[in-house]
């Protein structure tokens, strides 16, 4: 619980605010106000979202006695959506789903039926209709009946061609088939309208140039219409891959927050395996909830599990070097829950950011971890960044119906030549860091070299040099036979 | 004032709003629910925004006392900006100015001077900081110190070159110098930020292909920098060019609103001359307000001034055409003001839509007329329209920061061949309309051939056949002779 104790620590956080022409600094600390125990539906999202409170604006002393939950956060829309159907129906359900006319799914169109049905997006309730669409594609939000609105940066849409339209004809439900020819589940009501590849494409990465992965992969390949409705899934997605206990819905993570009695949950979303950068970050953030008040403050490890592009580490690698990672107890166990994020990567930084801030709040998550260019990666025809660095935590600061989430941007960690360990960067002393770039890891994970002392637990860099060198096996088994002359 | 009379009008206004997944449709009358004397500071823009209350939710009788003005709406933010030094410090300020490092505006950049100076963009105070661009750019809205939202769909920014920025240096304000080397004011606590031309491009139009006007005219050729701050402008912008009569501020429409007792005012943005469609739109309009118990409601008909692309008609000759029809009284001239909205065009359609609407909440309009495709054009490279033509009408209903301001949807208007004259268009008798487009007019006029009867009043008329046979004159001595063999 926040005490005044923690006015005199210094702090690494801090947290930008917009106030009109000027920007602000607010202390992590002040973001203590946000644990008052307000019920959230009493929050207005607008006048509350950007304007924390500043720390003058607060009592000094604090007598209440309420009991801090993870559950305090609510879920956008206040109430966790849940589309799976249930079983007692299921049978009935799937023998109606049966007469509709079929929509066939790829594979990531199936990943964001994973989505919706365990209500990362709430409270979408499907994939989107036109109204939907335009809002989430022209104001990053959606309003609710009630006036109140909620954080949807990213169009979450299932596309058709034009024989699938026609099949549709003028039914109002269609069944959902999996890539693998299974019924996964129906819509209902369904809206079929547009799909402008160009102007999507456009407004989502705030740029056409062509060779943007999901672009390439889910998006040029669509077909011309788009198809929303309410969904229902006949049962739980699973991928049967031996990662499926990491899929934790967000009531999973709420349950397990609220059986190890967290008061205070951070979320760190990530693609990429951890080092012991990444690692202070999470420990450092630990130790000042601790040091604000907060009883027992949980790490949401939350690696994204859907579509990445071709040259990330793949999913089940990254998965083990996370599991290295705590046994090395480079990160708490007792603390920190690992689990799989199921969306597909879009990487389309400012934009994206939101969407992975706004799916942990209904995961449970307060508190969210921002790094220097978020969901960014290089642009695809040119040499520089595809996003500059510092927007994506001015726009997720920003951003509509986030309000209610503390973010926390943080420093900037480099290698420490001296002390031997990723520290933070301290630019009195900028000779003595060294930045060690993804390209630089895979560098030297490829030719088996190590990385410096203190950069990743040599457990979790085992896994990485092994998947390296299995890839450049495979790379070597597929490359044509040459002949010297 | 609204009576109870309106409920059995048959209206051809209708409204889109949406409701969660559902569109439900709000006829005119309802609208009259807003004229409830409730202060505009009370409103509530998020929750008021889209849902406007249904009939069923009115009370049946209204027996107020109270006195509708033009003025209940309210400028965004409160209250009008007036960057126009006072006459007083004219001369102490034009001083301050001449010491300050200079920024070279061109020709657009001054009409969005002339745009800020007089509150158009209220509560904005000058060009964009990274801040107010950023959320412009992403959310479409700009979010006040109050936590309250106004609507800013436009960037309105100011480019530099290197060359410019390195002289500013570390110098906190600038001078602004004219086309024609006049100094025009300054800006103050400036902040110099990166212009990511393509970004900008991408999120503004929903399309990066080249040959869209504003892009080719002002962002391909401005500098890598953009420079934002408090605008102060030494004298009110004049362009002497025999229209700065036409170029009422947004005070002096409010103030003549109010000299002409306006209990509602409907704003007209136009950049073509005004046919016997659009007359009829705007007389219908004023009828039903009329109907609606409104005791004066006056039209603002609003012809866009500053920067249109080439093939549009010249202000001049729009201005021209536009007097015409009013001394040919297919306006009233009572209850109508022609005025000039100093802004650039961008034809950025669902996002630039926004920015006409907003600028007439300014300007003292509490109701706004939105046709088919609006600030929409042909897309540049593709045999089609860049916008869905729904789309503008769309996403202006659902805009953030516009829930004070009536959205008037308009039915489609054509030529009746069986009446002789311009009509609501009746699918039941399809084959009787014809659909004049922009083209065929052009056609019509250059060739000196007439419309048919009704479809504009002859003396606007006249006014473009002059126009399209001066340029067809003109074309004739630009070319080079021929020689035919």
């Amino acid at each position: 619980m926040p005490t005044t104790m923690s006015l005199a620590v210094k702090l690494h956080f801090t947290s930008t605010t917009h106030l009109g022409n000027s920007t602000k600094t607010t202390s992590l600390q002040s973001l203590s106000a946000k644990f008052r125990p307000t019920p959230i539906s009493h929050f207005n999202p607008l006048t509350s979202a950007l304007y924390k409170p500043r720390m003058s604006n607060f009592p000094k002393s604090k007598s209440s006695s309420f009991v801090i939950k993870s559950s305090l956060i609510e879920p956008d829309g206040g109430a966790l959506v849940d589309l799976v159907v249930p079983e007692s129906l299921r049978a009935a359900k799937t023998v109606e789903a049966e007469s509709m006319p079929k929509v066939r799914l790829t594979k990531i169109d199936l990943e964001w039926v994973h989505v919706l049905s365990e209500g990362w997006a709430s409270p979408l309730r499907g994939f989107m209709r036109e109204d939907e669409y335009l809002q989430s594609l022209h104001f990053n939000f959606l309003r609710m009946k009630d006036g109140s609105i909620v954080n949807m940066s990213l169009p979450i849409v299932l596309a058709i061609d034009d024989t699938t339209k026609e099949r549709i004809g003028s039914s109002s439900n269609v069944g959902l088939v999996g890539p693998s020819g299974d019924l996964i589940g129906f819509l209902r009501s369904i809206e079929i309208y547009k799909h402008n590849k160009e102007e999507r494409i456009a407004r989502t990465w705030g740029t056409t140039a062509p060779g943007l992965p999901y672009v390439e992969e889910v998006i040029t390949p669509a077909g011309n219409w788009l198809i929303g409705g309410d969904l229902e899934v006949l049962k739980p997605i699973k991928y049967h891959d031996g990662l499926d206990h990491y899929r934790l819905s967000p009531k999973q993570l709420r349950e397990e927050f609220d059986r190890r009695n967290a008061d205070a949950v951070f979320a760190f979303q990530l693609r990429n395996p951890v080092h012991n950068g990444h690692a202070l970050l999470m420990n450092d953030t630990r130790r000042r909830l601790l040091e604000m008040g907060f009883k027992n403050p949980v790490l949401l490890l939350h690696p994204l599990g859907g579509f990445t592009k071709a040259d990330d580490v793949p999913l089940d690698v990254r998965m083990q070097q996370h599991s290295k990672v705590l046994e090395d107890e480079v990160l708490d166990p007792e603390t920190t829950i690992v689990a799989i994020f199921p969306s597909p990567m879009h990487y389309a930084g400012p934009t994206e950011v939101q969407w992975h801030a706004k799916a942990r709040i209904n995961a449970g998550a307060n508190f969210y971890i921002v790094g220097r260019d978020p969901a960014g990666m290089g642009h695809p025809t040119e040499k520089r960044d595809l996003y500059d660095p510092d927007h994506g935590k001015k726009v997720l600061s920003m951003a509509p119906g986030l309000g209610k989430l503390n973010i926390l941007p943080f420093r900037v960690v480099a290698y420490d030549t001296v002390a031997k360990k990723m520290e933070f960067f301290d630019p009195s002393r900028a000779k003595d860091f060294l930045f060690i770039s993804g390209t630089k890891m895979r560098t030297y994970a490829r030719n088996g070299e190590n990385p410096p002392d203190g950069f990743m637990c040599p457990g979790g860099w085992k896994v990485l040099v092994k998947y390296y060198q299995s890839l450049q096996a495979e790379e070597a088994t597929q490359q044509p036979a040459t002949v010297s002359s």
